[in-house]
């Protein structure tokens, strides 16, 4: 995607490809500032400190870790603990798991001095091949919405609501939940977007607010209360959003909130789609609530809040009172009786194991 | 209720026994400030500026308001000036109208020269009956919890989720929903809460969170979004909030998000109860959704926010990309099939024609 009429991915190799570059996204929306990666340590840190977060994007960056760290030491010891470090950066996000057990299995029985090659050429391809998924998702999601926008009156626009940050900055381009919003704009829809701010990092009212506007996409920022009211009295028409793990009967684990939108989406009779990539998709989980972890944050994200001062300084500012305690719970599962569908690169379909099934039949085992 | 030992309420007369005083509530939780309204216009502003809030203290800086404009002028147009002025101030809360057209009433028919001590009568009247509604509301609802407590584990807490605030700064004293909180805690209940920061003013992180540590009630601030998840994972008992209007068949108006956690209350079982003074009671209207109006204010509410700095400064700052709009909508409505009870002074009753007509049979007409 353009930033500024530039064409970015959120992930690149520098000009010694070697090197990874990333975007801070700590920074946006109110500075555009990359960052170089040269270690493994620096990828988990960039990870950790959530300079890059999304799913996808995780994946690609902790796929770009190991190649750097095949880059310093090609060793077996080397291997197990870029593995062990990336690993352990953020619990949620299945893509993070799905990218680096690829990456070990392909490289361990290599021997040391191919795998330096072969790591960073296997962190291109999890980057393409994302690419190329969320290109997919943006095609079936655009078609829906097309399908959708027809049967709408004409006098408004289409209003779709989203919740947290689902696009291009976090996977490596185009997005997931908002792809097919890109996808549908181009084709000259006329679309509107819901933009929940997204407590507590506000990555809707930062970073998809951001996106949107660097495409000209119309949107609006609400507050994360305002969404059911919006669904109650008609103003959407269509939820997307991402998700951080998929359950093998269509469960989705995506940010916190998500599940709040889903109930109300349940209520109005709105459609409640979920843009789930493969690599999403935790086969080995059926039941969200109870198979995936869900990642507690420091709770100082609660109590403060990142925004740019009366004098252009980005800041932390204190909200609540001194010495108060906070809870940050990161994600919530969402249960697939409140998901109408995900759209994945193979098409969409129903969030249960025999809508995935008939897309996914070779990983769906069958229920005894 | 203290604050930091000395007892306050959240509107008094001054020392002249004719100013009005009041806590600058937006300066909260960083400064406790006083401000002293000496005129009508003074009253209009302090309650359009949110420097008090709350539909029963609203309806009490109301009735004070009028009182000021006796005082300088207990003319006919200056009591129907003063009635206009501060009825425009917000429209959602029926408090307001209920105090005004009261004081309209009692004052239309006196010649001028007695309407100023009458006035000032009657505001002190509609402060005292206002704690003497939140005293019965706690005493109701602390009985409920004492029952709800006795079923629930006794290794932890009995935790309750409240939205908002609702407590002693949003009425005159006590609170409504935090009312029965603070009642249950002084009789010695475990109890521990749950408290909502609720953008896009945060009046949980910063009022609630404030009169809870104030009064030593264990809580926990949590987002907005985070209610949805607890409530799933069995960490929320009881779910109390307040209500800015409530209709004869027991529609919720309150602040934007409540509908959200009811929706999330009843699909995990959770019982939702609302405080409802029967001065929030429109009894001229059923339906929620169509009948009340629903207050949009500055979209500068929701692209910015209030805090302090790191240099201890209080500061509104940016959360959006520069240019970015907003929608603020500061309210939605609960249909009454998603509240289990309303607490009201006379007791707790159902959210419905017939909960309501048995305790306040006097206002319930018979539907035809």
């Amino acid at each position: 995607m353009r930033v500024n009429g530039v064409p970015y991915r959120s992930i690149w190799l520098g000009d010694d490809d070697e090197s990874v570059c990333i975007i801070d996204q700590t920074k946006l929306p109110f500075q555009f500032v990359t960052y170089t990666l040269n270690t493994v340590k620096d990828a988990a840190h960039a990870i950790r400190s959530m300079m890059v977060r999304g799913a996808p994007l995780i994946g690609a960056t902790a796929a770009y870790g190991v190649a750097l760290a095949m880059r310093d030491d090609p060793s077996d010891r080397s291997l197990t603990s870029a593995h062990e470090l990336l690993k352990a950066t953020r619990p949620t996000a299945v893509n993070l798991a799905w990218a680096l057990d690829g990456m070990r299995t392909r490289l361990a029985n290599l021997p040391p001095a191919q795998r330096r090659d072969l790591a960073y050429r296997r962190a291109a391809e999890v980057c393409d091949q994302d690419v190329a998924i969320c290109e997919a998702i943006g095609t079936h999601g655009a078609n829906m919405i097309e399908g959708m926008h027809a049967r709408t009156p004409k006098e408004r626009p289409f209003n779709i609501l989203t919740h947290c940050n689902a696009g291009w900055l976090a996977t490596v381009d185009w997005g997931t939940a908002l792809a097919p919003i890109y996808r549908a704009h181009d084709a000259g829809l006329s679309i509107h977007v819901w933009v929940d701010e997204t407590r507590p990092r506000n990555q809707g009212a930062a970073l998809t607010a951001w996106e949107l506007g660097m495409h000209g996409v119309p949107h609006t920022v609400i507050t994360d209360n305002a969404g059911g009211h919006l669904m109650q009295r008609g103003k959407v028409d269509l939820v997307i959003v991402g998700t951080d793990r998929t359950t093998a009967r269509g469960d989705v684990c995506n940010k916190i909130g998500t599940y709040l939108k889903a109930l109300s989406a349940h209520a109005n009779g709105i459609p409640f789609y979920v843009a789930a990539p493969s690599t999403s998709i935790d086969w080995s989980i059926d039941d969200g609530i109870s198979g995936i972890p869900i990642e507690e944050r420091d709770e100082r994200e609660v109590t403060h809040i990142f925004g740019k001062t009366r004098d252009g300084a980005l800041e932390d500012i204190q909200l609540v009172p001194d010495g108060t305690r906070a809870l940050n719970v990161a994600f919530d599962v969402t249960p697939a009786r409140y998901v109408t569908g995900l759209i994945t690169e193979r098409g969409i379909c129903a969030a249960s194991r025999d809508g995935l099934r008939a897309l996914f039949p070779q990983h769906v085992r069958t229920q005894s």
